[in-house]
């Protein structure tokens, strides 16, 4: 047996589904082999369901195209983006685990300042594992961290923390800008490794971006929407960004927490700004309206689920935002969507996506 | 003239004064001399006021010592605490610098991960001469730094950003511990160099560390009143708290941002946790009450003003903690005298402490 090296069983390894969108042959995932080898991958096609993408071999997996969503999900196929990013939420609604982690197939792994190379899913799995600390600020940042704890003054009331429902990981390199940033600094690159986990306080809102991002699905699964993105839709490259707000709300609410900071990973290639800011650009000013929307949203005692919170800023959504764009009365609409087809994904008695409809292999 | 060096004149060189409050010889200051020599140093004498402090040649300072400070303030001078760190607030009172730093003198220059001495002030200066963005995260940190920007779904309409008020600086080797974790962890450094500076968003209150810290004396320098400590009064240790707590409340109001983060010094030694236990015991019961306290504090539209707003949280403090325990209607009073003696000591034509009650040089 000399020579034989016995891999250990990764952390969460039957309860982490490791999801994907993407429209080419997955040869990155070759670089990602130690670390995602053991966990299970859904892979979301986007664009031509004709063709053919490759996955490395060894790779456990599931993969659905266009036409398998349509099938699973029928007319409420409507709520999934298509020719957009955006269309990875599917993976979080036919996934049976308790977490997900998702990243784009242009990510690879990172060195940390040592030259080690970043076990990114690792870190995340730390980060869902530990708890949050939304009510106050902790100056030494994560507190369960080794070598950390709570400060002189931290309340001790509030030491226990609160489950952590994302962790939200950053990226070395190509840093996530918009589309004008991109065209003003198209050389920057971020080099800075900072070496720090916190959680982004409760009532303050954050723009998460959907590269690196972990989460227990348990936890708050339903708020993860990605919208409407892409093909017959008036923007894109706000999928992730409206799921933060959206999520961030609930998690407030809820009591849940959010991390960001580590991990990291090595972001390749910086999108085509000209391509990106014609995305982007009612996103832009749509912001403006958007923010002060989710600092305003309100949610009542009775929404005890996260499907009840969604549906709560769905209607919300609409009665203050269709007035800025009739887009975003389709997007409530398609909110509701999105919880119908949830509920029915993942209620015991519903239509399994493995049983009945079951994806390409 | 070979062999000449010049020294460039440092940053804010006239407009920032370096406040110390000591009970012992400054021999700390030899270590600090090439970064604090050009600037002033206003030295506050703790305990008793017959003791001598020396200070290393070649500093430019002025110095107060308790007959000083009765001699200035007359009977206002009880809102300035004996037997504790506390008294430093004399001196950012009688300072008539725009900044201020200040540092406790068990703080040395800390290494950067290179191992090239970090220059601390240097460092809180550009954290106040840049702005704060206290109203959303940006998840690559302060975005104003060299080599990083805001993020994708930052909205554009934030990124002016706010004025900084306060730069919070952070501790290597000896963290800022409370009793009871110094007590359970006696051996537990902080050895993480965390590369970022961050803003404290609005309405998140965190625990702030007199050790290390500067601050626009312009536009906060009223709120940074460091309370009823050490001689005669039933708690210790949470001076520096007090002031953070009504600041950033204060500075939530009035629009302005807090940082936390870089720069780093060296702390040298624990204090003694038997000592602190006796010190916190009370305020860690109490500080229960404060945070909600603090956080359901409401400051009118009338409250224009740094003194407005803080004799209106005085008042709040009588009426909603003046049942905790007495101390709080007596710490009330004082926050009303500090405001009174602040005001004499900066009015124009309030009496100047450099004019007319000199201190010893």
């Amino acid at each position: 047996m000399a020579g034989t090296t016995v891999s250990p069983t990764p952390l969460l390894k039957d309860e982490l589904d490791i999801v994907i969108p993407t429209i080419r042959n997955l040869d990155f995932l070759e670089m990602w082999r130690p670390f995602f080898e053991q966990y299970h991958l859904i892979i979301v096609q986007d664009g031509d369901p004709s063709k053919t993408i490759r996955v490395p071999e060894g790779f456990d997996y599931e993969l659905y195209n266009r036409n398998d969503i349509n099938k699973i999900l029928g007319p409420k196929a409507s709520c999934i983006s298509f020719k957009d990013s955006a269309c990875r939420c599917f993976g979080y609604m036919v996934s049976k685990k308790k977490y997900i982690y998702t990243i784009d197939d242009d990510c690879f792994v990172a060195k940390n300042p040592s030259g080690k190379d970043i076990n990114a899913l690792e870190q995340h799995i730390k980060n869902l594992l530990t708890p949050s600390t939304p009510f106050f600020f902790n100056t030494l940042y994560d507190p369960y961290r080794e070598g950390a704890d709570f400060v002189r003054g931290y309340p001790f009331s509030l030491r226990e923390g609160a489950p952590t429902a994302v962790s939200h990981g950053l990226w070395l390199n190509i840093p996530d800008y918009d589309a004008p940033t991109q065209l003003v600094k198209p050389l920057e690159r971020n080099t800075r490794y900072v070496d720090a986990v916190l959680t982004i306080p409760k009532g303050t809102l954050f723009p998460m971006c959907g590269m690196n991002l972990a989460f227990n699905r348990e936890l708050i699964g339903p708020a993860m929407y990605f919208g409407l993105m892409g093909d017959g839709q008036p923007i894109g490259r706000y999928d992730d960004m409206w799921a933060g707000w959206c999520m961030k709300v609930i998690c407030d609410h809820l009591g849940y927490g959010v991390k960001t900071g580590l991990p990291y990973i090595w972001h390749s290639k910086a999108s085509n700004p000209f391509v990106n800011l014609k995305k982007e650009y009612k996103g832009i000013y749509w912001q403006e309206e958007l923010i002060p929307f989710f600092q305003s949203v309100t949610l009542s005692k009775d929404c005890t689920t996260v499907q009840k919170c969604y549906i709560e800023i769905s209607k919300q959504v609409k009665a203050k935002l269709g007035k800025v764009d009739e887009y975003f009365n389709k997007l409530a609409d398609a909110m509701v969507t999105w919880i119908e087809a949830w509920d029915e994904q993942n209620s015991s008695g519903g239509k399994s996506a493995d049983a009945t409809n079951g994806p390409a292999k």
